[in-house]
């Protein structure tokens, strides 16, 4: 790359501001800045590959992470590119055994393939995605050609690798094959040309492998933008569904609100940073109202829920999602202790908290449901002063003001 | 297999008795055993596998060991195999770094395997054997197939075997697919159908392995039959190119016996077992006779070198190698201070060796020269009491018993 290139500065540090955050690591990060230069300069998008193995169809928010990533490069002008591993994924993670490998059929992979996009789209550009298969590059190699690949790399190093390495040394199964998810990692980026490869920090020795590879051939290496794995809904623990721990993107709406309300509070600007769906701008003012006390944990919360359901549902969910949980949340707080009120006949609402001794008088029912004080736990809000209360009200509670609730029976 | 097989007894001995020796370790050898039954029961000849590396061209009598026991199997009726690993030959054994790997072409690797097995001919019953080149099965295999053979074993397994264990230790690089070699090896034995495969102690892991992919498939897993490595001339190291202490079978015949002569005397039971052409009769009476005293331990090893070049020359060569060797010995130990004896004219022999003062008169001449304690070095014995020495004889050394010599110049 020529060190006098032509570019807009300005464009350069805008985009270096909203690439650069989130990251906990760009190696090497000199040269990223020289290769976004040198695509401003030449008007040429970046290439930015994730990989993904589409035999997990169980995909979580956490999953989701480095394609927020994504799709902020292609707001940018960029290009993302999403390999699936549907080679590899025809193997298997074995636990050493054959007869306990899941033999999947390319039929399979195919299917959970299209299902995991389908997923991957609530989040990124489809315009701007180049969808790849590992079976364009890796259908018709040989034996020979494997290992020529094979020779490229040690086994010291392999297996220096953490995953591998606490395997061995704790006596787990590793078979040889699974040495080689690494290699072809790193293979793929050779074949679709990445500049820019995202992953979890979990990844960096997979991601360095590639560079490798495209050195090898003459190639411009690729730069490693490694992001943290998203901490689980306990907060203790990464996000993962064998941990229970997870929104998956599947979820219901109201689950994902639900499951983002029950997150410790030190966890929110971590979920705002890599699982909200604020600007840039917004995540910085909600943070500090967080750090000024400005605002209640509660509240942020809330808000912080609402963006991530926007995310994967559009904004006018996020609202409701909001606006019913509330109505949930306000029916956990029941009190133990209500009091019950039998009534066999349609009657006027007004009439029967008056008779039922909720309220003193019929004057001061009606100003209560004027006021929005009245409402059906588990329903609607009351406005209606000449609301009659019909059999379908059996078994409801309806609250008035703060702390009054009557069950009706 | 049926532990109710009709065979012949004598015949099980007579052979087991041949195969079984100079062995040292057959694994297992109950399955053997059952095996060898088998096939006498049956009629049905066993496979005898032996695989060999055709970049290495410079080959010794070390690598005829395996093949030494293949020719006895054909001698009793079996077949042997000779697997060449033209295909991983072409990939080369790395030091680690792409551009030191000897790309061998195709045709390379045709080459090398003709001149191999042109040498291991010297050995082998062609007529009873297979020649099987590993490209058969391997071309066209693709990646998957390769993942799926290496899902079969682990790393753990793989890194244990001594030779990889040992480099990894000693920081020595390893490529990732040199651990594949094993892998293939073992692949071989699954297509060729092998009952047993020999080799060196040293390929213990290897042919193991041919048996576990074997079971894999549910096919009857192969023995290993494994031979000591021969020691080199030196008698304290492996025969080996590299230290110097080979024989080689392309060496002269001259070479051959001369390097047998000069082994050390405790190694001659080692060679009369792993590489003289000995019959077993042969080889007992040759040790009990060594070990009674009965022979002058250069007069067995001259015996013993004589057999080994016959086995690669015929035994007519072998003889001759013998005398020449005598020959050329005798010259090797002329005393420094021979006395010159000019002379320009030429004359009787008797009147030569009076008139230099070797002996005292014409009569003691004539005498010694019928008791045949006269001869030319490098040359024949003079039997003819009127031998004329002429000018053919300038610079030759005229011996006379056992101490005495003269130089003609």
């Amino acid at each position: 790359m020529n060190d006098e290139l032509q570019y807009d500065q300005a464009e350069f540090e805008r985009q270096w501001n909203i690439l650069s955050q989130g990251i906990s690591e760009i190696t090497p990060e000199d040269e990223f800045a020289k290769m976004l230069k040198h695509s401003l300069s030449s008007g040429q998008p970046l290439r930015v590959k994730c990989g993904i193995d589409p035999t997990n169809t169980d995909v979580h928010i956490g999953h989701m992470v480095p394609y927020k990533k994504m799709r902020q490069f292609q707001d940018l002008g960029h290009i993302g590119i999403v390999v699936i591993g549907d080679y590899t994924a025809r193997i298997g993670d074995p636990t050493g055994k054959i007869e306990s490998r899941p033999a999947l059929s390319a039929d399979d992979v195919k299917q959970y393939a299209s299902d995991y996009m389908e997923q991957v789209f609530s989040v990124l550009d489809k315009e701007k995605t180049e969808i790849r298969y590992q079976t364009e590059w890796f259908e018709g190699v040989g034996l020979n050609t494997v290992l020529s690949w094979a020779a490229e790399t040690t086994v010291a190093k392999l297996v220096s690798h953490d995953t591998f390495k606490k395997r061995l040394d704790n006596g787990d199964s590793l078979g040889l094959h699974e040495l080689f998810y690494p290699v072809l990692q790193g293979i793929d980026s050779v074949f679709i040309d990445a500049d820019v490869e995202l992953g979890g920090t979990d990844q960096k020795f997979n991601v360095l492998m590639g560079r490798d590879y495209q050195k090898h051939r003459n190639k411009r290496p690729q730069i490693a933008m490694l992001m943290p794995l998203l901490m689980g809904t306990c907060g203790s623990q990464k996000m993962s569904k064998s941990l229970g721990n997870y929104i998956g993107i599947k979820d219901e709406p109201f689950d994902k609100f639900g499951k983002v309300m029950s997150i410790p509070d030190e966890l929110m600007e971590n979920y705002a940073l890599y699982a909200s769906g604020f600007t840039m701008q917004q995540r910085e003012e909600f943070n500090s109202k967080i750090q000024n006390g400005e605002i209640h944990p509660n509240e942020a919360k809330k808000q912080l829920a609402s963006s991530v359901v926007s995310v994967y549902h559009g904004e006018e969910t996020g609202v409701q999602m909001r606006e019913q949980f509330e109505r949930v949340f306000a029916k956990k707080k029941l009190p133990d202790d209500i009091p019950e009120f039998k009534f066999s006949e349609e009657k006027k609402l007004i009439e029967l908290l008056v008779e039922a001794k909720v309220l003193a008088s019929n004057g001061e029912a009606r100003r209560m449901i004027k006021q929005g004080a009245v409402s059906i736990v588990d329903g609607d809000k009351i406005s209606d002063t000449e609301y009659i209360a019909t059999a379908a009200l059996k078994d409801q509670v309806v609250k008035v003001g703060k702390r009054k609730f009557l069950k009706l029976i």
